[in-house]
């Protein structure tokens, strides 16, 4: 009975999570892969911080060692970051060994590139974890739907801005309160930058979109808007349109190109990605055959977060066992073509604050008309007597016309601001 | 270049989706798997039925044409039903065929010995379509979640009784109504036995449980109980109690053994599982790594259910070109005890009509006392001047502790009628 070896990169939250698990499953692994499994190595930044109840033989602080150990036979990198976990991955793969990883920052920019190394090589590379934590996603997307011709993978794949505007929606927070509270119970990092802003989300979208689509989308394909603009007023419309407000990624497969974006969407209560609250996550997928399905959990943490690596390790030494590691790598047979920003088509809903006189929706109406945008749905609240807010819903429209409807509405004298422009799913 | 021959067993619904998904997908093949595919026999009836677009040539009466025909690789097993698929997919086995079926009535009854048989001849059998349609989760429970101990699978595993339930809670139909618009909607067969009573739900259990907790559960362990005695009268009350009805397979592994049951059951409106809607599926997983997951989409119909198929054909010739076949095979390691019905814990829904007179109450709750079975909450309603209706909702008791109480109080002359009898989630 072989014993596979595990080289850990990495032992922050994820990487903790990943040892304890695998401490956990130990006794089970003959009966799971017909292999026992062991860490050998774990690369840290400082071998002598004190780290409790891990064996701190197994610490290095050079990730050569574990490059070079040749009885090492899977190498897991959970410190994330694009260097250097893209040169450690890179060798380990050219050095024979079968890498893991939860790294989306780096499968964004370069999965693909690697996916042909571990091809080349005929090793595996894994990479559950990278999106949506726990819940299984990647698999389903290269496995179980791969009789499908995937149209829609959307997504609920950011845990603290689904958090933060929970909150919003269900307890009136403003976006500051919100955020303050996400960070003080830990969902919101130290610089939420990455989250609030989506490009968390998006580095996500980029890698389901690859595998969902078989066609390279890497993340500077994605067009990305946060959270950071959403007001409670625009949560109070959501209510009355029976709407939620939630951070979408949402990549699309269509005649004319491979959409891929993240922003905040108005989605209608019914969608059941309306009723993902918290800090849970949800993808969503459409393809020709399955119709609509959807994968529902926790999106991060340490202990889910490990499971979906626990999984792919599994997964690895079933095909060491079987001598056919490599047998799914490089799934991007496709090269479609990645629409511009401006060609993408979505439904808007429009806040604006205007002089409240007779003729003025007529004015801002005549305007959508000419820029090809037509209205769905109009709300006037008479806010003081001079000034109205106004509410449009539009019809799916491309971006480009928008975004001249816009500046020529900002050009009128009637209109004094448009306080927000939401798209709707 | 190889190619792939498949032999298909059964052209109905789901045979005639796999047909229709492989001749779709047939150019996507080789760059999904490394080899071709085609339909070398397909076993009917019927030989002399019409069939549009459906190669006659390829059409056999005779089962032993697939299995004693060498250059068949995979059989496809969608006829159903216990004989002969359990002969044809023996022999498959036996023959060196890799198997993929859909038939949860075999799988429940002798799932384990087919993968034991699998195993020894070195091919995959691979199943994800006889549970849940086109929803991943065999491959999630057997792949993505393996580094779990999982302690519960819940699901929503049936449509025809999802869609009658949701019918009589959303549009307050009776049980009748909502099952006679089923079948006319064609959600219910002829004969809605299987469905409403419980039967399929109950197969779909056996097979998630034995792969998510390692040990052999068959369909004769499931304690099933149908959704024919719901009234509009129980989901009026449930709606009360801000909560759903909805038919629950339900598999525990607890430290006292294996629970696994399918009934009605009272479910929040919080639950993720309370917002699965018409004839849509959901099951529901807990971890102890990736706490609660969730799966959702469309268990049955031709595509979804040919989705999974084909899915699994996909991953079978992968195997196939990586000389790989029989990878994850038999995962039942285990011997765990599956408990009796009797010794199984759960809070009831108690419906009741007795005496409205002082007292009355007090004599119910000391029989339920006298039966360790603790009340949690009571709602009296009364109806005429002599009577009153009762409803109690206890804590988890075991359930033949509940037995026994109801038993005595059907003694009692105060208590004319038990009404309703719902376990909650």
């Amino acid at each position: 009975m072989k014993t596979v070896k595990i080289g850990l990169l990495g032992l922050g939250t994820v990487g903790g999570g990943v040892y304890k698990l695998i401490e956990r499953q130990k006794s089970e692994m003959v009966s799971k892969t017909g292999a026992d499994v062991e860490i050998a190595k774990i690369l840290v930044h400082n071998r002598n911080k004190k780290r409790e109840g891990i064996d701190e033989s197994l610490l290095t602080d050079q990730w050569k060692d574990i490059i070079e150990d040749k009885e090492i036979d899977i190498v897991v990198e959970v410190m994330g970051g694009i260097e250097p976990a893209k040169t450690i991955i890179t060798e380990a793969l050219k050095a024979g060994k079968n890498v893991v990883t939860a790294n989306k920052d780096l499968l964004a920019v370069c999965g693909e590139d690697l996916l042909e190394i571990a091809a080349a090589h005929h090793v595996d590379l894994m990479f559950e974890a990278a999106v949506a934590g726990g819940i299984p996603i990647m698999r389903p997307l290269r496995q179980c739907l791969a009789g499908n011709e995937i149209t829609e993978v959307t997504g609920i794949v950011n845990g603290t801005t689904n958090y933060i505007l929970t909150k919003m929606f269900e307890l009136g927070m403003s976006f500051e309160e919100a955020l303050a509270k996400a960070t003080e119970l830990g969902y919101a990092e130290a610089d939420p930058t990455a989250d609030i802003e989506g490009l968390d989300a998006g580095r996500k979208v980029a890698i389901m979109a690859t595998s969902a689509f078989h066609s390279k989308v890497v993340f500077d394909d994605v067009h990305i808007e946060g959270i950071t603009k959403i007001t409670a007023q625009d949560i109070k419309y959501a209510k009355e349109f029976d709407s939620v407000i939630k951070l979408i990624g949402i990549a699309r497969n269509t005649e004319s190109g491979i959409e891929a974006c993240v922003y905040p969407m108005l989605l209608s209560s019914e969608h059941p990605l309306a009723s993902v609250r918290n800090s849970f996550n949800a993808v969503f997928v459409h393809g020709d055959a399955v119709d609509d399905v959807m994968f529902y959990g926790r999106g991060a943490g340490e202990f889910p977060t490990a499971s979906a690596v626990m999984g792919d390790i599994i997964d690895v030494i079933r095909d060491m066992v079987n001598g056919c590691t490599g047998r799914i790598s490089n799934t991007c047979y496709r090269e479609l073509p990645v629409k511009k920003c401006r060609d993408i088509r979505s439904k808007f809903f429009l806040r604006m604050q205007v002089e409240n006189r007779p003729g003025v929706l007529a004015s801002i109406a005549s305007v959508f008309g000419e820029h090809k945008v037509s209205i769905n749905k109009v709300v006037q609240k008479i806010i003081t007597d001079g000034m109205a807010e106004v509410v449009i819903v539009t019809d799916a429209v491309k971006e480009y016309h928008m975004q001249d409807a816009q500046e020529e509405l900002l050009r009128m004298p009637i209109v004094k601001e448009i306080s927000s422009v939401i798209r709707e799913y």
